[in-house]
């Protein structure tokens, strides 16, 4: 059993959090969700309604595979010492750490993408980048791969990088079989990327 | 302002509630969403963790559009007396009426689609169809609207339906914007099924 722990935080964006939990908890044999914040209880999405926390940063639990993602309060997150310490301490447990749209600015925020490759909102992309330059971002990608770290690109993409870790773990006859239980049809090539970010010399 | 009633019940489906509920709130200029359930509080996802109920059904609100969503659930919910009195008295004062998946099952118990035009999960189609024989249930549809009754094929779907429904209310320009933040590409034609429900007569 894979324990997904899906990090919530005031003003989350609905889809970055329950389009991967969506793909998850189709395959309840492998996946178990847990949902973990600063205080357990209820969280405010953006503009939506609340999501039961059901663990706290001071439970220290340990997840296989972490879940952060992106929204508005993101701009607070990654300025809050409580977030970016748990998450810091979870990453270094998890085997995969999974983050969609600015999502990926929490993450960078603990340093743990320095040097890596990785992606974000396409909207808010030269926000996020400049604001975390040691980080290889990619303009041009759905989702990015590195190591065991994804980061996917904005708020729908999270469907298509989850079916991507899916295929990692369990094969893609598992991840395809999903997207056929969703009625889904995902975008398979990580770079095949229609909202892609403008290069801005090229503007 | 546009009220959105997402109706909650224990183990609906993520993404069918999620997907829907993410392209509405992103237009937090015209629609409000609250969520409502027989009882107000914490209701269990299939798989995933609680939603709140903002609202009870004994509250009576009247809500201008509703999302309702399918789900393990649905089983129990077309036979559950408070869901289907509500729905059908939330149905009669609303302007929209919507449901994903198999939600258009509990729509059906309620006799609103008889004689309507509709759709389901396509996994499920038989089942569905097989319950509710006076609805003229459509094997191939992404999504149907029969007037201003929307129902979606599964869980996926459920976006490019409400897309469409934000198109139908504010235009294509705002359904676009939409899509391109959610950095989503949509289904845009109703008849394009891949997911379409086999005919048994040429199984």
């Amino acid at each position: 059993m894979i324990t997904v722990g899906a990090v919530l935080f005031p003003q989350f964006e609905m889809l970055d959090l329950y389009g991967p939990l969506q793909m998850y908890g189709m395959l309840s044999r492998s996946f178990e969700i847990r949902t973990v914040a600063e205080t357990a209880g209820p969280v405010a999405a953006n503009g939506g309604p609340d999501t039961v926390a059901m663990d706290s940063f001071a439970d220290d639990q340990a997840y296989d595979l972490l879940l952060v993602p992106g929204g508005r309060g993101t701009r607070v997150q990654r300025g809050n010492p409580a977030m970016t310490g748990w998450l810091a301490r979870a990453a270094g447990r998890a085997e995969w750490v999974t983050t969609v749209c600015t999502g990926s600015m929490v993450l960078a925020a603990t340093g743990l993408l320095d040097g890596r490759r990785a992606t974000t909102n396409k909207l808010a992309f030269d926000e996020v980048a400049g604001a975390f330059p040691a980080v290889d971002w990619q303009r041009r990608a759905r989702w990015v791969m590195d190591g065991r770290v994804a980061t996917s690109s904005g708020v729908s993409a999270g469907m298509d990088m989850t079916l991507a870790v899916i295929g990692e773990i369990l094969g893609p006859e598992r991840a395809s079989d999903v997207a056929r239980w969703a009625e889904y049809t995902p975008v398979a090539d990580p770079d095949n990327d229609p909202f892609a970010a403008k290069d801005p010399a090229h503007d």
